[in-house]
């Protein structure tokens, strides 16, 4: 144990070797670590494209993300800036088209440390929302980031509910301009990225009153600074809302308005159109918007969220090789932590629940896609079901996501507050995914309800959308399962989160009924069953997760030794939701106290069984040292001297030193003595 | 609705009146909110005492916190020096002596804002490890500041096993020194406060070495910074181990030792000495220091624990009354979003969570004076049984106060997340609690051991100690309520968490045995139930809280009012653990699956009874504005004016704003036109 040490006063061996401790984790390894990384990224020709433009930015000093943790929020937004300007520059250099796979891989590599997110946001929703002559006149300019856009939708008081905005957009028929102002406080645009500072340009969504009556919502481009000095236009009132959790090199910003004008032909015009005379128009349909916006949702769980918990399962399992404390048994070495039941039962789950959510986004993605083709065709009728769909598994990816890198977070003990481990960092970027594109609880609900429709259908006998088809394929019996093989046979389980999942909608519908039939009204009785109504959504999209993963072991049979450390992931995820939520489970005595036994004995058997895969399942997930930027997660293992190393450069320890110490006891002598 | 909005162009109403919407909620209230915050306090003698201290606070503003959140890391730790000085002159100036109340007042009401609180723990390690001799020499020195000491006990690869540490303190005979020194990386003392920038001294636990022999931890003290100039003494080398989540005010540090002398009387020796020939010699027993350790554990909960959890249901009911979004009946106004079920049932458990786990302190407290005093006795038999109890209810609530802070922030929404609400300090402030004084995962286990052998003692018909003495009362049956008030009877659920708790130890004691007896070796098997033990002793954990609850109640017989609120939120506390864990209840089928359905509902209906009670209930936590520091939760209820008026002050805002903008763009033109 000893020689693992290195002596505190030799020279740095940073990256010369690998912590034996680490290395014979990575020996005798019973599958292709390169087969399952290909997997992930959706075939070894991906890999190869990623694994180049990652060397890329990594070569570039520009890219570095070294002094991050030691950064002001000021500091992180300018480099921020900085990053993305020279990002574009060198992008036509490498000659990666723009939205093309390398653009991708940039951005999930560089994630935090860009801007302008929102200036894309902005461009897409002129891009969808605008006429062909608005596309013309202002995307040209925005590409040159000759205006710099933002998307100011969400107001202080008004977050999930849209149609409850304040902002007003009146039209003046005699100068031909919409009027728009902030009425309230309430109505100020509050949270829009881009706004604080660098915004010259934004779409703002107002309410648009024609001759005094209400349109509802609509789309305006509003010119909200100068593009000479930057200072704010006419009638504006704009800055920065101030520190957050998280999104430090973002500049979230506030905006008022007062009656500020803008020429008719700013009102974004696909879709509906206000006349000279003041006369309203509509025109098309936005559902096909609708779909393209529920993609850009799926891909930033897969692009963003679910590489969080990737990540975190990294570092913290890596970390539990090379950290000893405590022995087993009295007398013997100090033992790794990830040897301890405990810690496997915290960390295992977690990197099951990556790859669950990793195939199940797959699957939606494909859906979508489907779904997508048939929406040219004119067809919409599988968008409610892809809708309550997507929205339950933003929930449960999201949800499970952030707690998971939490558990990971704090299964690396102290050193996991330490910003050096990256994780506090990965935490505050992957829980705001819980409120934005949709606050879960409020995405839950509308999944429910399209599961109590389905209810419904299914109780008349009418045919069922296929996510819910398993509706008239429930076992209202009991579980057959005996042996602990039985419950490694996902039929078996698959079966079990069907039984939970739709006795909880179908409790849950019939409630509703009772109360209505009751005498409640219809949203008395609705808000009574929100609770059990949330929990049936988040048990069905728990069904889809499980059930998406035991058909991904499908498409592995010919390779054996990686199915075989799929199956055992896909396992470990349905035991583990099994053991933590039995309750649901042995409701209606669908599995009785001794298969909840077995159950749990199975799956801490799991736990075993995975220990000696576990380096190899989060090598797979192949980020660089670069792409974790964590002292306790690099691929050599080297924890300590690297924590060390790092501390060292903060800038704390490069301050004036003595006149600190100074300062320090002359005030207290001056005060005390 | 209208009426509540003030026109944004309107002068600062803030502090004139309160928000409508958080009046009304403080009508026809239905106790007596004073007495409440005098039952939280102790008396209303300490209510008075407490208020007198925060007005003094208040009224200084060398004390004001307004502008903490806009602060750096180097800002906070100055400010923190700054205060915790002009605070000792202020006490002095009162009259408030030391380890006063008072005292206890300022240091809950200043906390992350006070500095040298390792410097305490260096005190209080020298009076119960020191002789008088060493005592009088350097109490003295650092009460009045001339020495500022840190505890240097954790290191880089040690945290949770103290036998592991592995710095040296070697005896040289020749010249009655001890020569300290940090063998290897894993051995550099990280983490403890004061030590980054500040101490002068430190205790420093090393192994003791005499003629080649290990005698095992020890405490050394060791000066570390010249009092000159505060430059590193010969030997050592130390710094700031650089940013964490949170303890911003901390400068928790490194600390490397190289053949560092120190005399023989620096040997901190009340219980051990080295003799000037090299013999080692024990006197006394220390068990009386570790009684007074766990005291200061608990103290720990309830002044700064469980306080974060009453913060932030204080923040996030108030600001759920003011909130409105969506209409629960379409064309109604807008609701305030406690009004929603799911809104709820994420609130008021946490809600019920701070009233038990205050009341359980209040308990556990009560035990510990009397163990204190049989040990005056020289009683020491109780030890392991408080022990067990402080361990396992340390860790119920730094994990639920953990997790139930973090729910009340995310149940803010987006304002959740902007460091303005408060909340997001208040998370990073309670989490470390799990980890700090004892890991949380290490602690149930040491819990689980103790329930373990009174399982056995038990088997035996031995006596039981009286926090087990429930293993001999447990009902094996099925549980009997069948109708909603019978789960309203805090004996039904009493009996249900006895009945969860006991059969998970049994089962966990019982596995252990069959895999001993199965050949397994005594660590091997205990390694394999430690995810049961762990949950095993949370169960027993939970069941203390749900019984000291109940207990409490009936301090309260003559005054119904109070009584009854109080009952409502014990009910809820116990019935949602029940439909929370429900397998962990339906084992052995002491719930049937109409019994889970029945506490369902009861849980879910005491939702809208506590509903109305819900503003008076954190108003009688009695915290001040000042205090809870949140533009969401002031008593005034003007959240979103409130928000406004703090972004302006960002510093954000008041940089040299034209010429930020003119760099983006000259910067922007340069590179890519």
């Amino acid at each position: 144990m000893e020689a693992k040490k290195a002596n505190i006063f030799s020279p740095n061996s940073l990256g010369q070797n690998v912590n034996p401790d680490l290395d014979i984790e990575r020996k005798n390894i019973s599958f292709s670590i390169e087969r399952l990384t290909n997997i992930l990224d959706g075939g070894p020709n991906n890999t190869k494209l990623r694994r180049e433009v990652e060397a890329v930015l990594e070569a570039d000093p520009e890219f570095s993300q070294e002094n991050q943790y030691f950064q002001s929020q000021n500091e992180r937004y300018e480099s921020a800036v900085r990053k993305t300007v020279y990002l574009s520059q060198k992008m036509a250099k490498m000659g990666w088209i723009e939205d093309g796979p390398e653009q991708l891989y940039c951005y999930k590599f560089l994630a935090e440390d860009l801007a302008f997110n929102i200036h894309v946001v902005f461009m897409k929703s002129i891009l969808a929302l605008g006429t062909d002559e608005q596309i013309n006149k202002w995307i040209p300019l925005a590409k040159k980031f000759f205006i710099i856009g933002t998307y100011a939708q969400t107001e202080l008081g008004h977050g999930s509910n849209l149609r409850g905005l304040e902002t007003t957009a009146t039209f003046d028929v005699a100068t031909q301009e919409f009027i728009l102002n902030t009425p309230t406080f309430s109505a100020m645009k509050w949270w829009p990225g881009d706004l604080g500072r660098t915004a010259t340009h934004a779409v703002v969504f107002a309410q648009l009153y024609l001759k005094g009556h209400c349109y509802g919502m609509h789309p305006f481009i509003v010119q909200i600074r100068s593009l000479r000095d930057h200072s704010p236009s006419q009638g504006i009132t704009l800055g920065d809302i101030g520190p957050k959790m998280g999104f430090e090199n973002v500049d979230n910003g506030f905006l008022i308005l007062k009656n500020v004008r803008v020429p008719r032909e700013n009102m974004l015009a696909k879709f509906s159109q206000v006349l000279p005379d003041g006369q309203y128009k509509k025109q098309g349909s936005e559902k096909i918007n609708y779909l393209t916006m529920i993609v850009v949702r799926v891909n930033i769980l897969q692009s963003s969220i679910i590489p969080c918990l990737m990540k975190a399962c990294t570092i913290a399992i890596r970390y539990s090789v090379v950290r000893r404390q405590s022995e087993l048994k009295p007398g013997d070495p100090e033992v790794k932590i990830l040897d301890y039941q405990t810690q496997q039962q915290k960390l295992f789950p977690q990197l099951a629940t990556a790859y669950a959510f990793h195939f199940t986004c797959n699957y939606l993605l494909e859906t979508f896609h489907r779904c997508y083709n048939q929406t040219q065709e004119g067809k919409f009728d599988l968008l409610p079901e892809l809708h309550a769909l997507a929205a339950g598994i933003k929930v449960i990816t999201t949800d499970y996501c952030s707690a998971g890198v939490e558990v990971c977070r704090r299964a690396c003990g102290g050193h996991g507050y330490s910003l050096l481990s990256g994780l506090p960092s990965i935490y505050v970027k992957v829980v705001p995914s819980c409120t934005y594109e949709g606050e879960n609880t409020v995405l839950l609900l509308q999944t429910a309800r399209f599961l109590v429709k389905c209810y419904g259908m299914a109780q008349m006998g009418q045919p069922l959308p296929s996510s819910v088809a398993y509706f008239s394929s429930v076992n209202f019996g009991k579980c057959q399962a005996q042996e602990e093989k039985d419950f490694l046979n996902p039929d078996i389980y698959t079966d079990a989160y069907k039984h939970r999942a739709f006795r909880l909608i179908r409790n849950a519908a019939m409630k509703l009924q009772q109360l209505v039939q009751a005498g409640k009204t219809q949203h008395e009785a609705w808000n009574q069953c929100t609770v059990q109504l949330t929990r049936a959504a988040m048990a069905h999209s728990h069904y889809i997760v499980v059930q998406k993963f035991t058909e991904e072991l499908k498409n592995h049979a010919k390779e054996s030794a990686i199915q075989r450390v799929l199956k055992n992931l896909c396992d470990l995820f349905a035991l583990h939701g099994i053991f933590s939520n039995a309750g649901d489970f042995m409701q209606d005595a669908y599995f009785s106290t001794e298969q909840i036994d077995r159950v749990t004995e199975t799956y801490l058997d799991l736990l075993a069984v995975i220990r000696r895969d576990a380096v190899p399942l989060v090598d797979a997930f192949d980020f660089s040292d670069a792409c974790l930027n964590s002292a306790l997660g690099s691929y050599d293992g080297h924890v300590y001297q690297r924590l060390y190393e790092w501390a060292k450069k903060s800038p704390t320890n490069h301050q004036v030193r003595r006149i600190s110490g100074i300062a320090i006891t002359i005030e207290l002598a001056l005060r005390l003595v």
